[in-house]
Formats: C-alpha cells, sequence, structure tokens
C-alpha cells in the first residue's frame, strides 16, 4: 500500500495531465451532435485501461452507448469490488456564464473547471490511477476488480439495468463501489450510507375544450389553473406534511442515533439558506434542515404552465393547468407505490368540473447501505487514514438509482465513496473538482483496496 | 325611414360588396408588418365616408394609428348620436385552421368569412350603410350625426381617451352608439345594459435566488410552485366566492327585476356548458349561469408559469412561480380599488419564505346603462320594428371601457347595439358574419336614427 502510496505522490502531476486529456473529450449523452465524441470517450477509457495493465477491457455493446467492462482478477480466494462510474457528462450550457471553455480544462487556485471534472470522470479516474499505483508502484492489485462504466448515466441509465440482468455472472462481486457523491463538506470526510428515491409524475386538469374568453365564460366556466392550484395546495397540511392517504405508511423512520448523529454533524443552516438566497428555511414540522433535505420524504411542483405566459394581459380563462410533480423518496417507500398513491389520490380528488390526465414519468429507489459491513468499514478506515478523523455517515438527498440495482439485480451492497462538494457545480457552469480531493481521493481508494483486501 | 329601408334593400348585395373590400385590408394593429395596412384602412374609411356625402370626413393623428372622425349635422336643434367602431383587427395566426384566407373573404351558407368581418369592420359599416340609404334614399338624415372610428381598439385604445379629452366639444353628443357586441343569440334581438370590468394583475412569488436541484434541497427549501398554488387556492371560499377582504363591498347587486329576466332569457345552460367542451359549469354559490358570466365579479387565472415545462423528468426545484390573475369586475366595482385590495391581500399572506413581486397590469371599468332612456327606448322599438319582438335587456360578461370613457369624459350614455354572435368566432380563425344579421342591423339603425330623431 505505501508503494502504491507514493506512485501516486511521485506520478500526480501526470494523472492530472491525463484527466484533462480525458475531459477534453465532449461526452454530452444527451446531445445527438455530441454521439461520436461518447463514443471516442468510451474507447479513451478501455485504451488508457489497457495501458494500465489491466487483464481483461471490453467496450460491450448496447441498444445505447457502450458500456465499458474492465476486470483484473487476482487470486479468486480474494474479496472483488465492482466499481462503477460514468464517462458522459451534462450538456454545458448556457455556455455564455462559463468562465472558460467547458472542454479546455484549466486550473485555478487549485481546482480544475470542466465540464465532467467531478461528474464523474473524475470521480471515476481515481479509480484507475489507485489501481495503475498498485500495478506499477506495488507491482499488484491487493483484489480483485471489475470496472463499469457507462455512458448514459446523464440520460437516465437506460440500457443499464438489462445490462446487470444480463452479465449477473460476470459482475459477480463482493461489493459495489461508486464516488458520484459529494463530501459532507470541505475538508469534511464523509460516506453516504443514504440516498432518496424517486417518483415523478405529470398531472393535467382540462375544463373547457378550448381556450375561452375570460370575460364571457369567467364566472360559471371553473379555471383550471385555479382548479390544479387548489389540487396542489392540498397536498400539504399546515405541519407542511404530505397528505396523500397512506404516504408515510412504509418509511424506515430515523433512528434516535441516527438523529442524534445528524444533530452533531458540522453544519450552519443559517449559512446554507444564505447561500441559495432563500429567506428561511421550512421542512415538514419536527425535523431539522438536514433530516428535511436527506432523511424526509418531499413532494415538491417541478414545473408548471397554463395559459397565456406572454408579457402583457391576455384575458384568456385556460382550458388546461399542467403540473410536473416528484416526491423524494426515504428508504422504505417505493416509486410504484408512491406513484399508485399519488394517482389515487388525484382520481378521488379532481373537481367534477375537470378532465384528469395523470402520467407516471419517471422512477427510482431510494436505498440504505448497512453502514457495519466489512466494506463500509475499511472505507471508513480508508478515509480516516486519509483525512486523520473518522468520517461522517450521512445521508444524500438525491437519487442514484444504480445503487438500488446493484442491490436488487446483483444482489450487492454499495460503498458510495465520494469526492465532490456542492460547491462543484455539477450539472452548472464552471463545474470543477479539487486538486487535492482528486489525490485525496485516489489515497482513500489505495487505503481502501488494502484493507478490504485483507478482509 | 321607408325610403331609407328600400334603399338599403335594392343596394344591399353591392353594400356586401363594399364590405369585402373594406375586410380584404389587413388592418391588423398589433403588427407592425401591417402598419401601412391600418392607415389604409383608415384612409379607405375616410374616402368612404365622402362618398356618401357625409359633410366633414377628417383623419385625425394620435400618437399611434389615426382616428377617423366624420360629421353630419342636418339641424342643429335635433338630437346627435356619435357613433363609436374600430377599423382594426385582431391578427389571424393560427392560419393553418381557416378554412378560407382572413383577407380574402368568401361567402357561405349566407355568412361571410374574413378576419374582422364582426369585429368591427361589419359592424361599424352598417352605420355607414344605414346612413347612406337615408342620404340617397330619403335625401337627408333624421338627426346629426358623428362617428368616431378608431384603430387601436385590438390593441388596448392607448390614445382614446386622451383624444376624447381633447376633443370633448367636438364630440359632443346625446348619446353614443356603439355595434362591437353580441345578439343574445342567434334570432333572439338583445341589447346590452351591462359590462364587466377589469383589473388584472401579476403575481411572482421567488424562494430561493436559482433554481436548485430538488434532491440536494427538496424538504428544507419551500418550492415558489406550491407556495403560490396555495395563495391561488386561498383566493376562493367554499362557495366559491372570492376571498379578498372588501372584494364585494362596492358590487351594485342584481335586483328582483333583473334576476327575473335573467331567468326568463331564452337559455340553456347544459347546452352551453357543451359548447365548450366542459363536464359542468360551476357558479358562485346562488348565482346561475347567466348572472355569473355577466353580472358578479370573478376572479381567474389566466396563465402560470414556473420550473421545468418541457418534456419528461428534471427534478429541478424552481426559484420562481409566475401567475397572471384578472377579475372581471362588474357595476360599482373599480379596477383602481380591487387591485389595491389584491394587493393587500398579496402582501399579507405571502409566505415568510417567499420574496413577493406584485405588477398591476391593466385595469377597464364596467358600466350600467340606463335602459329607461330615450336612447334606449329608441334602440328598443327600432330592433322590435326589425325582429317583431322586443329586444331582451341583457348584460356582457365582458368589458369595453370606452364604455365608461365616453360616460366619464363625454358625459355621454351608450346605447350598445350589437348583431355579433358568440359563434363568430372574433379573435378566432375562421371569424363570420351573417348576412341577415348584417341587413337587420342596417334596418335597426335606420330605425333607431328615426324614432330617436323624433325625441
Amino acid at each position: 500500500m505505501n508503494k502504491a502510496l507514493s506512485f501516486t505522490e511521485t506520478h500526480f502531476d501526470r494523472f492530472v495531465d491525463e484527466l484533462i486529456d480525458f475531459l477534453r473529450i465532449p461526452s454530452v449523452s444527451t446531445d445527438p451532435d455530441h454521439a461520436k465524441d461518447v463514443r471516442a470517450a468510451a474507447d479513451w477509457l478501455a485504451d488508457h485501461l489497457r495501458k494500465l495493465g489491466i487483464q481483461t477491457v471490453d467496450v460491450m455493446e448496447t441498444e445505447g452507448f457502450p458500456i465499458v467492462y474492465a476486470e483484473h482478477i487476482v487470486d479468486p480466494t480474494k474479496p472483488t469490488i465492482l466499481v462503477y462510474g460514468h464517462y458522459d457528462v451534462q450538456p454545458p450550457d448556457p455556455l455564455e456564464l462559463w468562465d472558460s471553455a467547458p472542454f479546455n480544462p484549466v486550473i485555478k487556485n487549485g481546482d480544475l473547471y470542466a465540464r465532467g471534472a467531478c461528474d464523474d470522470k473524475g470521480q471515476l479516474f481515481m479509480h484507475l490511477k489507485a489501481a495503475e499505483s498498485f500495478l506499477s508502484g506495488a507491482k499488484a492489485l491487493p483484489l480483485n476488480v471489475k470496472y463499469i462504466f457507462e455512458g448514459e448515466e446523464e440520460v437516465g441509465s437506460e440500457h443499464l439495468p438489462g445490462f446487470l440482468t444480463k452479465h449477473k455472472n460476470l459482475l459477480a462481486a463482493d461489493v459495489a463501489v461508486v464516488s458520484d457523491t459529494a463530501l459532507f463538506g470541505n475538508g469534511v470526510p464523509s460516506i453516504t450510507y443514504g440516498l432518496r428515491g424517486l417518483a415523478y409524475v405529470e398531472v393535467v386538469l382540462e375544463g373547457p375544450d378550448r381556450d375561452l374568453h375570460s370575460g364571457v365564460y369567467g364566472g360559471a366556466i371553473e379555471n383550471p389553473i385555479n382548479a390544479l392550484a387548489k389540487m396542489i395546495a392540498d397536498l400539504h397540511d399546515e405541519n407542511h406534511r404530505v397528505t396523500i392517504a397512506g404516504f408515510y405508511d412504509n418509511v424506515i423512520a430515523l433512528t434516535p442515533e441516527e438523529r442524534s448523529t445528524f444533530a452533531s454533524l458540522p453544519f450552519d443552516s443559517d449559512e446554507w439558506v444564505h447561500d441559495v438566497g432563500a429567506k428561511k428555511p421550512r421542512m415538514e414540522n419536527g425535523y431539522s434542515v438536514l433530516e428535511g433535505t436527506t432523511a424526509r420524504p418531499t413532494l415538491d411542483c417541478n414545473g408548471i404552465w397554463g395559459g397565456f405566459t406572454g408579457k402583457g394581459a391576455k384575458t384568456v380563462l385556460p382550458a388546461r393547468a399542467h403540473v410536473k410533480i416528484s416526491c423524494r423518496l426515504v428508504p422504505g417507500q417505493t416509486p410504484d407505490e408512491i406513484t399508485a398513491k399519488l394517482k389515487a389520490h388525484f382520481e378521488k380528488h379532481v373537481p367534477a368540473t375537470m378532465k384528469l390526465t395523470f402520467t407516471n414519468l419517471h422512477g427510482g429507489h431510494g436505498a440504505l447501505v448497512d453502514t457495519n459491513s466489512d466494506a463500509m468499514k475499511a472505507a471508513s478506515e480508508a478515509m480516516e487514514g486519509v483525512y486523520g478523523e473518522k468520517p461522517y455517515m450521512v445521508r444524500c438527498g438525491g437519487s442514484i438509482p444504480i445503487v438500488a440495482d446493484f442491490k436488487k439485480i446483483l444482489g450487492q451492497e454499495t460503498v458510495l465513496m465520494g469526492f465532490g462538494l456542492d460547491s462543484d457545480a455539477i450539472h452548472s457552469p464552471n463545474e470543477k473538482f479539487g486538486l487535492d480531493r482528486f489525490r485525496k481521493g485516489i489515497d482513500s481508494i489505495i487505503r481502501f483496496m488494502d484493507i478490504y483486501s485483507k478482509g
């Protein structure tokens, strides 16, 4: 392990140069104009894995973008880890808000700025460099490693579950490792053990079958916007709890231990609210900001539209009003369950004047990882070795549906060892990744591989 | 009068041809590309008035499109009427929904199809043809007539009130006559004596200062769409009455006589609702469809928007939500009063988490015309002469702000003698005007001029 760590130390500048090469490829999976670039990123990754001396490297086709699979089996009796990452990136728009070109990486004040620097090229590359440090610095990997890097994460990972199902045996491992999350704070080591799920629907209310003149019809034709507003308002009670029947039935409640951990985290909620320019936070009654954002389910309108939305005053009584609603789910809740309950609620409460259309748009399972597994203990010890303090066990309010898929399809728990920061602006202009975190990430992974290999 | 009526009978086909010429001019006032056409329509109208033998005809400039003013003074001791109309038209879009070109008028089944056929070229042209029938058929007008035709009605009549104020003496008359409304039904004669006013505002709620990730922030940052929906929902109570403090304070209540007239009108509310494709009507409790749409104030959302409104599922917790809200006002209520009460309501109830922006966009006064004036009696008798039955006295749910201006600035009551139908599709594709109504309109105006001239 020490040889691997010192190899990283010696070659770190080259590692950064290589990452910069990787970041130059505009692998924007959602943009058909960049389809070739997405494939180029897959090929670049496969070539790089081969150069490192990884035994088997394969660019495996799917119906969409390929999955780069690689494996290096040292000894079948040793533990095997399955490392997941994605080589595709978000679109860089709006380009005018970038201080430097998104695919022309630059280093400023120790941060590497580029689309994908943190999400997820920079983070998956840490795993390659950890492997290289073992293979070149220590002449061998301490355990068996399998890699699975997809190119469709930013567009919903459509073909990944099918791939996992089809290649279940190939992907067999003791634990999955994912570096696609954030640290609790800069210099605050943490490991994510909980993720929220998602149920995303669209609701349309239609009153009349065409837009009407509000003078001629207003007063006897109910307005779909007003009616939809009432339905939305009724989705929460005065305690800011969701009113959908049975919504909280399957929620796995926070334990007293978890709540006291949440309370002990170095977190300033005033600063947090100030940072997003809001006047004050508002949670479900009885819960803190951290609990509300990571461990309690939510119901948010993501978009609403209807009627005249241009400049000035048009006196239309619109035919329809539309809303996109999503619930962040916590472990215990499932997208199918909550979507069905949402549907039942809307069907039960739709006004007699309105026609309802309810569409299920998207869903994803939350996840709760056993914090006492060998892999989690190894990850904790590894990060403590790098940061000098035990990492906090935290939950993340977002969703990484692949974690539930690893569990469901492959039977694997996942270790979420991520080194991003909320301020890294992933999905936004000026995405960045701190080089100190890139370095500590590689070191943490090296230590994790070593510790976990010893079982 | 009979000579005038028979002149119309003899020359009616030519009248239609002339109207078709007038309709060929695409005088779309809102479209800068049609500015020349709007002026061409003013010039066409002035030329036509001159050809009829009207004494004074003038195209008077404003800061916007000109006002065509004309007068024919027979005898200063006789009554004077001020005829108002507008020569501009709505844009024809969407063009693809027209069965024939909007500015290439065609006659089908007795209806003349063209943009402006009913609103308002066809209706103002009835007044010119009534005058011609007197001047050419009876060799003299029975009373004094002044004409004021504007070119900005479809864009808010911005320069008309100033024009009225500036030319108060020039425009002095005993009563204003406007043909820009509809009959109660096809073959159902009616005169409009009440119009609703309008207060139109826009409200924006801002929570965070930028769009946020609903996973990272959802659960502790209140969602502006949800908050706005609650504010909108709270604007009505369970009786479908508006909850704004003092909203109904100045409403002039319907009299028992008016209510019994409303109840006696030939109106099928089931059919009415079916025609617009709605499931059922919904009024303020205790009022009928006709009362709700014409004589009670309303509060409708005209447009709403916020967050992600594209296809698919984007998990954004938006910074802002916007709504356009308008109230139809009834006589007694004023736009200033109601706008102030709306503002006070929103400022009082805005959640502590939200920043509020309230903008007054537009307003207009309602009107209630004395149904017992000589002019109204003359109009009623005139229409009875044409239709064989007394016209119903009805209210219109829309707004014609000029009526309040005639009262306030010129001190004139207005007779609203219109011959449109709700099915004429004004402001929509395939606008039309029935030639039988064009004819009966001319006859009614001839009779009105004759009867009213006799005081």
